[in-house]
């Protein structure tokens, strides 16, 4: 045979497949083969569900989530409280505090954090446009719900200065602690330790 | 939101990517939101890929490995010795053999393994015209090239039974032994039994 895979239609979906994260070429041969055997119907619908996906999708012009109108379904939402801003790292944040069901604000996707090493600052991130958002709309709560890590961190004092100095602006961040389920035992020293300083009301955990 | 994705093509493309073998719907979202954050080209490309690849691919009639003509570059190749077949599972296989590079002669992909548990005959498999062919074509050879499991053994007999009766046809089974690297001590008994019994000249080793 003159190339690998006895044909260039495998040869190039095999190339395609094993771009995409965490799918090398055994992989991505075992995922094309898996579509051969299936109807072609199958298929088609994958390949084309991908392409739509790609040319289709475009993203909130207030928030940055994906969308597929000009206004993503939060912002378009009356019912809710437009007045509240959770800035969150990237779209998949944004699912998972919708499934928790808890949150009825907007949201703010920065895409991204502050990350030196990667080469990430505050230009590349959407921050301007939430200084700009929160002075414009009488936004009255800004939630800090970026990850737990230094660059986290970084992002969130960063965000912090910028939006420190606008009048009557609470700024929040997402409460650290224990996770439910867990046991003393196994919780590490710093989280530990920030849940007893940042110890909250008994009556507080039922009320709510 | 509606929805779980905020966006339906979104919603599409985790549903037909999570159809994939072991793709769940978390990586199914991941390998979605990677393919957002790339350019728009590589995301058609790999659409594109797919249904070209579902579309537009045949099974070689003879051999039945996956083909872009009626014949696949192995069986339209006179460069190979098609009085020497090579009865496989799977076109994956046909794929590891020609790794080797040291097989010249054609293959005859099977299709499965006779699996009684998995309701798989023999008549789901490509037996019949692998009998028909080795006695049409003036083959002198069939090697059974199946995976040493009870399975694979199962069809191996049986094909050997519906073989076993043409004249000067030899039949023969990939060796079996201790795998090159091997240590003894960590050899299984039943594989380190049979490459005592079938041992094999050492000359043979350096000769070939």
């Amino acid at each position: 045979m003159d190339q690998e895979y006895a044909s260039s239609l495998l040869e190039n979906a095999v190339r395609e497949l094993s771009r995409l994260p965490g799918i090398g070429r055994k992989t991505a041969l075992r995922l094309a083969l898996h579509i051969l055997r299936r109807d072609e119907s199958e298929g088609v619908a994958l390949g084309e569900s991908i392409i739509d996906l790609r040319k289709n999708i475009r993203y909130c012009r207030v928030c940055h989530n994906i969308s597929e109108s000009e206004l993503c379904p939060v912002c378009g939402s009356a019912g809710r409280d437009h007045s509240c801003v959770c800035v969150v790292e990237n779209v998949r944040d944004v699912m998972s505090i919708e499934n928790t069901g808890q949150y009825a604000g907007v949201y703010h996707v920065l895409g991204g954090v502050i990350s030196p090493m990667d080469g990430i600052g505050p230009d590349q991130l959407e921050i301007d446009s939430l200084v700009e958002r929160v002075k414009a709309e009488g936004v009255k709560e800004v939630i800090l719900a970026l990850a737990a890590t230094m660059e986290g961190d970084t992002t969130n004092f960063y965000i912090y200065r910028k939006l420190g100095n606008i009048p009557n602006l609470k700024i929040t961040q997402l409460a650290r602690g224990m996770a439910v389920g867990n046991e003393i035992e196994y919780t590490d020293e710093l989280t530990l330790g920030r849940s007893i300083l940042q110890r909250t009301l008994f009556c507080d955990s039922f009320n709510s």
